[in-house]
């Protein structure tokens, strides 16, 4: 089977991974976190999230943040902006892409955003627009795509049919989430399938998280679907609060161990991302959650 | 594609996992081990090695663990023997199965079992015809068949070439292993071709090391080819030496978890499996080496 013989990373480390930090990360740590993710040869960063610090403390510096990366040409800066408030906190400081945070699952809806999957897609609606009149790109993360902690395993219709509500108000791309990790290649296919039911295969792209150890297996079925975008957090930054312990997002390294592995292109080199992860572990105090990185780290003692 | 409706996995831990540990773990917790992994459902477990004691004074105790199992009907039991006065003393432990352990690459070989590959083949053509005049199956393992820590990368002809020599002399099924686990899809999936040339797809088996994270792809690609046994290690027991503070042979859980979110029968409890895990790594006062089984003991808190 043919697979595709490049691969765009987006790395959600600065973002999905430090935001479940308990410990907040100095905004100078992120920032830094951002340069080396970009000289590793990242092509595209979320870096933070304009949510309220009331809710988010770890994300309370998301301006500073935004405002002190050194830019580099080629490479995309995205952040999350969950309302219109958001957006218009984040627009001046200049994104290349905004990411609503939807659900596939409605109990996950309620618990995480407060709304029911229905209100979410209307709260998004006038950022899409505001966005898109400003020449923003908008992503749309569909997390629980495949299990929901609280409903159990998800239908593909059901994500068709958030994918649908999230292309009528204008998203572009889809971000296709196994939030907890529950997912399998089989069932990953079907949640991503349905997913281009209503967006094209160039705007579909993955996140899996490594909980049940299912993340690298997961890549390959989506990779074998012609699926080329890919979420993955440095480090395996991040977690899942409702599986204690458990490993979050699968780790960037491991994700590139893999695709090198295949001789599909990255753009990515492997050391220098294993240096911003050992880096990050570092300041966190922690061994990076990622084997690649492990074994790598191991192998140059 | 078509993946096969059921798998056995061959759970190598008393042997492959506890042969790795520093401290020798008494006969008794081995045999209990043994009986928690029946219990859950494997039906091929690799109990012991019989070895000199001088080179692997964990494995002494070989013939005591295997005159200690109270053996139930369906289960298999194999051994190491890696020459013949191992196989003499394995024959009155009454094994189901023996294994000879060779390498697909010569640096390997000369430093891990201390001769060239062709003086393995010399040295096992006895065991195997020993082994067959008593009616015995006889399994070879081929490590090393992806990537060898001092030679780099092996190519899939070198496992062709060891297959087929071990075809003649009468080695009736092969495990091709990736003992540093540096194989990713399609390097493990050239691997099993090179084997599948000279053993039918019944008697070839995956043996999967998650060094760098990426043993679950490789099982599923070897799924793809068809191949539908696989060694696995409950609680990711065992480790590489040449890797240190990697991990070493995949967690059962992990794998069982994926084979069950594919629909695939594999005859175990997961629950079971992930208790007789846990209880082994109590003993060895650590957590269980597995996404999965943590994931899962998370969940029962």
């Amino acid at each position: 089977m043919q697979l595709p013989s490049r691969v765009k990373l987006v790395d959600v480390g600065p973002r999905d991974g430090l935001q479940n930090e308990k410990q907040p990360v100095p905004a100078p740590v992120k920032i830094e976190l951002v340069h080396r993710l970009q000289r590793a040869g990242l092509r595209e960063i979320e870096v933070t999230s304009f949510v309220s610090p009331k809710w988010v403390p770890q994300m309370a510096d998301a301006a500073e943040v935004m405002a002190g990366i050194e830019r580099r040409a080629g490479v995309r800066y995205s952040v999350l902006t969950p309302n219109l408030k958001g957006f218009e906190a984040a627009l001046t400081t200049r994104p290349d892409e905004v990411v609503v945070f939807g659900a596939a699952s409605e109990a996950f809806s309620q618990r995480n955003i407060n709304c029911s999957i229905a209100e979410s897609i209307e709260r998004f609606a006038p950022v899409v627009e505001a966005a898109r009149r400003h020449g923003i790109k908008v992503r749309a993360a569909l997390s629980c795509a495949v299990g929901c902690p609280y409903e159990g395993e998800i239908a593909p219709e059901r994500v068709a049919q958030v994918a649908r509500q999230m292309k009528d108000i204008g998203v572009q791309h889809l971000g296709v989430a196994d939030t907890i990790g529950v997912g399998t290649p089989r069932k990953v296919q079907r949640a991503l399938e349905a997913a281009l039911r209503h967006f094209p295969l160039d705007e579909v792209s993955g996140h899996f998280h490594d909980t049940y150890g299912q993340a690298l297996a997961n890549t390959l079925a989506a990779l074998e679907l012609g699926v080329w975008q890919f979420d993955a957090s440095v480090a395996g930054l991040g977690g899942c609060p409702y599986a204690k312990g458990a490993t979050g997002n699968v780790a960037t390294e491991d994700v590139v161990f893999m695709l090198h592995g295949l001789d599909i292109e990255t753009g990515i080199d492997l050391e220098a991302l294993v240096d911003a992860g050992a880096s990050i572990s570092a300041h966190l105090q922690r061994p990076p959650n990622s084997r690649a990185a492990t074994a790598i780290l191991n192998k140059r003692q």
